[in-house]
């Protein structure tokens, strides 16, 4: 570990196929938090299964990770040499199409989640869409409700409009927990200027991904490349809105993509962000293939012109001031 | 029994607060077959519970009535003085977010689902959103799915926009089991003369709702006036595509009406047709409280001028040809 910023690290998304070896990188990596999904398309029933199977990894591994709840977590997690799994959702599917399961699934720990995942949801509209209609009158009784208890609205995955309504609609300030801007590589997964501005006027976060097709040049991408995208769009978004939030699928078979994106509705195949002939995980850049390659980026921020504040924001302390800000209950 | 003119009678949707009392009314009144709700907001198992008790209904009082699954059943039904009961669904809820669902609902016997109810759902816009960007990427999948299975698809809760492409993309006729014209009473739920006629055109049905919040002057519409709408619809749709769909709520408490319009997905009180002063089920017109009337309808259509042959297409006629070629698998 070469952190010579001090900087909490926190990696705003993963979902790693999980074992011994990734939490060991983890630490090893020096990665403090890593917000982890636990459900694409699972319901309620479902993800209460998955956080079962977290908490055989918490009691298995005591030493190496525990699950974050709060900022005050993140550092816990460094003063105790561990890493805190902060759990979300990527797709409102296990709050099913019931409202009282927001509060529920806080009280099990999920601190995000997305309102739609590539398609339309009871909530918003997926970014695959062919129309957006924006936040559907159930969607804004739920965002009401996830303020209320401090579950943070990520839009990732959302479409346009649903994105820029729930940065309106919201009381508080949401996240955009992994994606890249728009002007730097034209994917639709990516966002535009005006989601950019829209949610770092309203105190928003950014997670950049390092997902292949969310980057320029996807695997070919270079560290220069990514790391002068970050200093132009610090430019747009201010220094305080910007976080990583890798998407990193270590380890995953691509029986795992085929689930994100095909769940269960459609008998077909869809590709998403791939093809035909491209449908699998792609490769990674060959500068981040996971928790052990933090530091990369970080020296790379620094040799794009970043001081070390804005080096260390990007690195955790953004994300970490807006975990203390937005887990908790909305203040009166 | 007035049945001077001897068509099978049904009714294609009702949601009484199901008795001895009104199966012996609906035998009563010559009711050969309904369609009845067995899903607002339920999600799969808690449909299959509703099933169960439907069940427990046919063990019961065989000499009732008996599970429809097929035109021919509407027959047996009046050979044995019997009334079929068909099974749908007001809402997609109860297919969740898994197409394999279609096939195993309509091999328990469920033949109309409605792709919305009143909010956005997964596959299609309701009534009350205030915008409606037609059938999402899952609606266009499962459309097809309920086609090859022979799963009626019904748009009386739908918005415009969702409703007409429904029609177009769907290979077989669709239904809108209960609303009415809305150049007779311009209700949110009753249809334009587009949808009309690209219901008709296609092969599709209309069911004529007798809930008042449907009816010209509500609780107070006369016979005559329902009458003289039908046979003004019959000359925009053609007499072979409009049948009954009374949404009958006899005998229900006002908790339901609040679970329809509200089910889980608020936790404030939505009024949907409803309002403040006038929350509660409103009260019938005097010539239609239930089984026992049809009569009257039958009656009314002769004297507002229809022959022999649409007010017998109107009472039952229409509907059964369409279940004959509804039901079963999609001819290859």
């Amino acid at each position: 570990m070469n952190d010579v910023i001090g900087a909490h690290r926190i990696d705003c998304l993963q979902y790693a196929n999980w074992s011994e070896k990734i939490f060991r990188e983890m630490r090893k990596g020096g990665v403090d938090a890593v917000h982890v999904t636990i459900a694409y398309h699972e319901n309620f029933r479902e993800v209460v299964h998955n956080i079962e199977v977290w908490n055989s990894w918490f009691e298995r591994f005591p030493e190496l990770i525990f699950h974050g709840r709060t900022g005050d977590d993140v550092r816990r997690a460094r003063e105790s040499g561990r890493t805190a799994i902060f759990f979300g959702f990527q797709n409102p599917s296990p709050i099913e199409d019931d409202i009282g399961l927001v509060e529920v699934v806080h009280t099990l720990g999920v601190r995000f989640m997305q309102l739609s995942y590539n398609n339309q949801s009871l909530l918003a509209t997926g970014c695959y869409e062919a129309e957006d209609p924006g936040i559907t009158r159930m969607g804004r009784e739920v965002i009401k409700e996830m303020n209320r208890v401090g579950l943070v609205i990520d839009m990732s995955h959302s479409a346009e409009r649903s994105t820029l309504e729930a940065i309106e609609l919201s009381e508080r300030p949401i996240a955009i927990t992994h994606a890249n801007p728009a002007f730097w590589h034209a994917a639709l997964r990516n966002k535009s200027d005006n989601v950019l501005r829209a949610l770092s006027q309203s105190g928003g976060m950014l997670g950049l991904s390092l997902y292949p097709h969310h980057l320029r040049d996807g695997a070919a991408c270079t560290l220069q490349s990514f790391c002068e995208m970050v200093a132009r769009l610090i430019e747009v978004m201010g220094s305080e809105h910007v976080g990583i939030g890798s998407d990193l699928c270590q380890d995953q078979p691509d029986s795992v993509v085929e689930w994100m994106r095909v769940g269960r509705w459609t008998k077909d195949i869809d590709y998403g962000e791939g093809s035909a002939d491209n449908a699998g995980f792609p490769p990674m850049p060959d500068w981040f293939h996971g928790n052990l390659d933090f530091d990369n980026i970080e020296t790379g921020l620094s040799a794009a012109g970043l001081s070390d504040t804005d080096v260390a924001g990007v690195m955790g302390e953004n994300w970490l001031r807006f975990y203390d800000a937005s887990f908790g209950p909305l203040a009166k």
